[in-house]
C-alpha cells in the first residue's frame, strides 16, 4: 500500500460494495439468541501502528465475539501456566468442523488445538484453576478490557443462557473430555464458564483495539511476552478458521480468528489490528462477507505476512 | 537480529552443537535406496536479501529433495493452468500422515492439499498435461535450475527406481485417485513421473538459491507472480510439514516444506531463503535436527513472519 | 448332543476347569460400584425346551445385567411403537467400541444399532414416551419379571447412582444425540432412566428364564410376536457383542448379548436359553470366561444355528 | 412351511410379482463388461434336503458370481492352511462399503473380514501359495465344480479382463495391503488371480447345487469339516452383505453372500441351499430384487435360523 491515507476511502467503498452485493450467508442457528440477528450487517475497524483508528459500517454495534474469545482465554492461560497447557491440547489443525468430536475419540481425549471447541474447553478448564467461574470470567474480561483500554466491555447474559440451554454438542464435548480425564473441573462448571466467555460483546472498534497486543503494535498494552504473542499468531494462522484455516491463509496471508457471531480478528504483525463483523456465515462457519472483506483488504494493503 | 554479521558464527555453533548432541532421529526406511543413508549428517545454507550465501555443515553434499519438489511442481502447474487446479485438490491441512488414504475415501478422491502425497500426485498429473514424462520432468528440472541459477542439478535415477519398486502406498494412492476419476493419465505413468520428480538431488546451497523465488528476495529470478508466490508460502505454512505443520509454524513462525530425505526449505519473506538438511526424521516424518535448527535460527534472527 | 442327560455333568466340569485355569480378564472399571467386584466368579444356567433348568457355579448370585437390558428395552419399544423405531436407529454392526461416538458424527446422529450405547439411549428415549422415568422403568422391570416368571428382580440403586455420577461418556452420547435432534426427552432424563435400566440385578437362573421368550422355547410366556423375536435374535447375532460380534458368532454360531457386568444371554432357538456370568472382561468388553464357556457349550451341544 | 409341495408355486408367483413390480435397482457400473447387463432379470433356485431342485425365472442363465466366489476361495484356503489365515484377516463386520480402504489404514493393513474386497485379496494371496495363478484358479474352479457336481462351470475371461483394466480401487487395495506387508505375492499377480476368481460364471441352479456343502445338506459332497462349514456360515451371517449385513440378517434370519453381479447364495442349515440372481443393485451394492425375494422366501418357508 503506497499511500496509507487511501485506507479510509477504501474501507468505505468496501462497505458499500459488500452491502450492494448482499451475499451475506446464513446466521448461525444453533444458539437461539443469535439466530434472530439480521445477516445484512457489516463493520470493519483498523488500528494501525501509528495508533490511528479507521473504520466503516456499523463499527459501534456490539456483537457476540464467541470463538474469538478463545484467543484471550489462551493468552490468560499461557500467562498463568505456560507450556504445560500443551500436554493437554495440541497445536495442529484438525481438518474437522469446529465442534467435531471424532478426533477426540481417535486421539484419546486430547484436542488438536485450542481454537476448536474441544481445545477451548480444556483452556477454560485451566482458566478456572479451581476458582469460582466468576473469578475466571473476571480475569478474561479484565484482560480484554486492558487490551482494548476500554472498560465498557461486558458479557451478554442472555446469549450465555441461550447457548447453555441448547448447546448439546458442547455438552457432549465437555463430558467426553471428562471421560478421558482431560478435565479437572466438573463438566457443567467448565461449560457454564465457557458459554459466558463466548458471550463477551464488543464492537469492531473495541475488538481491533484489543487485538493490538496480538499484532504487536507499538504502544499496545504489554500483556504477554513477544514469544507468546508470535505463537498465538501462528496458531491463528494454522487453526484460526477451523477446517477453512488453509483457505483463509491462502486468500489473505494473515493470521485471523473467527467466531460464529460473525466476527473475525486479524493480526497484521507490526502493522495493524483489524476487526471485521458480518453475522452471515459460509459453509465452514466463518463470516462470509467478513472473509471477503479480509481478502480484499489484504490485496489492497499488501499486508500478507508472506511479503 | 541486530547484527547480520553474527549469522555465520551462529550457523557454525549450531552445526557444532547439533553434532555434539547427536539426536538424529531415524532415516526413512520405505525407500530402500535412502534407508542406508547415515543419519549423522547436517547442513544449513542461508541466502539473504543482499544476495550473500552463508552456510555450515555439509553444504555441498547432495541429498534427495523428495517432497520439497512438490513446491516446484506446484509452481509449474499454477503457471500452466492457474486456479483450475483447485477444483481437483484442496488447500486445507489434512491432519493426517503424509501418505494417508483415509480422507481421500471420505472426501471422494479430492486430496486436501498439494503437499500431501495424494495431492502431489494430482499436481504431477497436471504437470504431465498429456506429454511424455520426460518432457514434464524437463519442465520441473528446468524450473529448479532457473530458480537456483545452476545447471548442475539432476535426478538420481537409482532413488527413483528404488521408490518405484517399493512405493506400494503411493501406488495405492494413485490408483485410488483414478478410481474417483481424479487422474487424467494412467496411474503408473503418473507414479513414474512422481518418483523421478521426488528424486531430484540438490545441495542445501543449491536449494537455498532455488528458494529465493518463494521468499521473494530482491534479485531472485522472476518465475511466478507475487500473488502465486504468497499463496505457495501460505500453503507451506499451513500444510508444509504434514500433520506436524501446526507445530512447525508454532516453533518457527515461518513457512517451510520438508521432505523425507531430511531436507527443509524455509522462505523468510523478503529477507532470506534457508535450506537445511539432516536425514534423520522425527515422528511426523520431518527432519529432526533440521526442525531443531529451524527453531533456533528463527529465535536467533527474529525472522518469524509474526513480527 | 446325543445325550441331553450329560449336560449337568458337562456344566460342572466347565465350571471346575474355568476356575482351575483362572484366566478371568479385567473387571470393568468405569462404573466405580462394579470395579470392586471379584473377577474370579462364574455361573452358568441353561433352560431347555422341556423346561428343565440346569446350572453350575454361582447360579444364585445376583449381578448387574447392564447392556443385556438393551434386549428387554428393545422388546418393550418394538411392542409399543413397532418399526418406526428404525427411522431413529439402524440395524447394522458398528465395527466400533460399545461407547463409540465416532460413527454418530459421521452418520448425523443416527446410531448404527440398538445394542451399542448410543442406540440403546435412543431406545430408552422411546421407552420414556413422555412418561416419568419411574413408569418407564416399571414397564421394563415388569417385562423382565413376566419373562422370567419371577418377581424377585430389582434395580440396584447404588450401581445406578454410581454409573450416573461417573458415566461421562454416556453423558456425551446422550447430549450428542440431542444435538442432532434424535432425542425427544431431556438428555439427563434419558440418561437417568438408562442407568437404572442397566442396573437391573439378576441371577443367571433368572436371566436364563427371562431369555426363554427370545429363544422361543415352548411354554415361554408370550411377550412378543414370532417375527419380533426372530429379529431381536438376528440383531443379537450381528451386533450383540459390539466389535467382537463377528468373533462370537464365529466361535459359537449362536445369538448372544453381553453386558459389562460380565453377563451373557444366549438364545438357542427352539432349544435352550443360556445365561452365563463371569465379571472379568476381554479386550472387547465382553466376559472372558463367559465367552470361553459359550464356545465350549456350543461345541459340546452342537447347538450352532448353522446346523 | 407346513407343505413343501407349495414351494414351486410360491417361487413362480414370486418371479411373476417381482417382474410385474419392475423395481430392479441399478446395475453395477464399475466393471464395464457388466454395466451393459439388462437389470430386468430374475432367477431363483432352491435345492432342498431331499435333493429336489426347484426354481423360477431364468435359472439357466449364467451370471458373474463375483464376490460369492469369496466363499469358495475361503473354503479352499481354510482347507489348505487352517486357522493361520486369521492372523492376516479378521472376522468382524466392517461397517463400511465393500471396497473401503479406510479401516485398512486405521487397522494397519489387516482387513476386517474375508468377505470385503481387502480381506478377499488376502485370501486369494494365500490361495496362490507361491503357485502360478493358473494353478490357484484350477483349485477354486475344481472346488466349485466338485461342490455343484457339474463340470460346465467356467471363468468369463472378458469379464476378468474388463475388471482388471478398470478396477482401480482394487488395485489401490492390493498395493495398500502390500505396503503393510500383508501380501506375499506381487500386487498385480494377486489382483489378476482375484479378478479371474470373481469372473466365474454360473446359473442359479449350479450355484444352489454348489451351496449345498455350506448348508450342510444330506448327500452334499464332503468338501470341508462341519466346524469349517458352520464358521463360514457364521461369517456369511455377520459379514456377507457388506454394510447391509445386519439388515439382511434382520430381514431373512439367514446367512447369505451377495456379489455385485446380482447373485446371492443363501445357506439354510440342514434344509436348503438357495441361489438368487437379479443384476440390479440396492444402495449397499446387493441385489435389490434378490434381497426382496430372499425376505419373502424366508417369511413363506419359516426358514430363519432363529426358529
Amino acid at each position: 500500500m503506497t499511500d496509507p491515507d487511501r485506507l479510509p476511502a477504501f474501507l468505505d467503498t468496501l462497505d458499500a460494495e459488500l452491502r450492494a452485493r448482499g451475499e451475506w450467508g446464513r446466521v448461525a442457528d444453533y444458539i437461539p439468541e443469535l439466530a434472530g440477528v439480521d445477516p445484512a450487517q457489516f463493520a470493519i475497524s483498523v488500528v494501525r501502528a501509528d495508533g490511528s483508528v479507521t473504520g466503516a459500517g456499523q463499527c459501534d454495534t456490539r456483537f457476540s465475539i464467541q470463538s474469538i474469545s478463545k484467543i484471550f482465554a489462551l493468552a490468560c492461560v499461557l500467562n498463568r501456566i505456560g507450556d504445560s497447557l500443551w500436554s493437554r491440547v495440541g497445536r495442529e489443525p484438525s481438518g474437522d468442523r469446529f465442534d467435531s468430536i471424532l478426533l477426540l475419540e481417535q486421539e484419546q481425549g486430547r484436542p488438536r488445538n485450542p481454537f476448536i471447541n474441544a481445545g477451548a474447553l480444556v483452556t477454560t478448564d485451566e482458566l478456572l484453576a479451581g476458582r469460582p467461574p466468576r473469578e475466571a470470567l473476571s480475569e478474561i474480561i479484565g484482560f480484554v478490557r486492558a487490551a482494548a483500554e476500554e472498560d465498557d466491555i461486558h458479557i451478554d447474559k442472555a446469549v450465555a443462557a441461550s447457548e447453555a440451554a441448547t448447546g448439546y454438542r458442547n455438552a457432549a464435548l465437555v463430558n467426553y473430555l471428562k471421560s478421558f480425564d482431560n478435565l479437572r473441573n466438573a463438566p457443567e462448571r467448565v461449560l457454564g464458564t465457557y458459554v459466558h466467555q463466548c458471550a463477551i460483546e464488543m464492537t469492531t472498534r473495541q475488538l481491533a483495539l484489543a487485538g493490538r497486543c496480538i499484532a504487536g503494535l507499538p504502544g499496545a498494552p504489554m500483556l504477554m511476552t513477544e514469544a507468546k504473542r508470535r505463537r498465538i499468531a501462528a496458531l491463528m494462522m494454522t487453526c484460526g478458521h477451523y477446517d477453512g484455516s488453509g483457505d483463509f491463509a491462502f486468500r489473505t496471508g494473515l493470521p485471523g480468528k473467527s467466531g460464529v457471531g460473525g466476527g473475525i480478528l486479524i493480526a497484521v504483525p507490526g502493522r495493524a489490528s483489524v476487526a471485521i463483523w458480518s453475522p452471515g456465515l459460509n459453509a465452514w462457519g466463518n463470516s462470509q462477507a467478513g472473509t471477503e472483506a479480509a481478502e480484499r483488504l489484504a490485496r489492497f494493503t499488501g499486508w500478507s505476512v508472506f511479503g
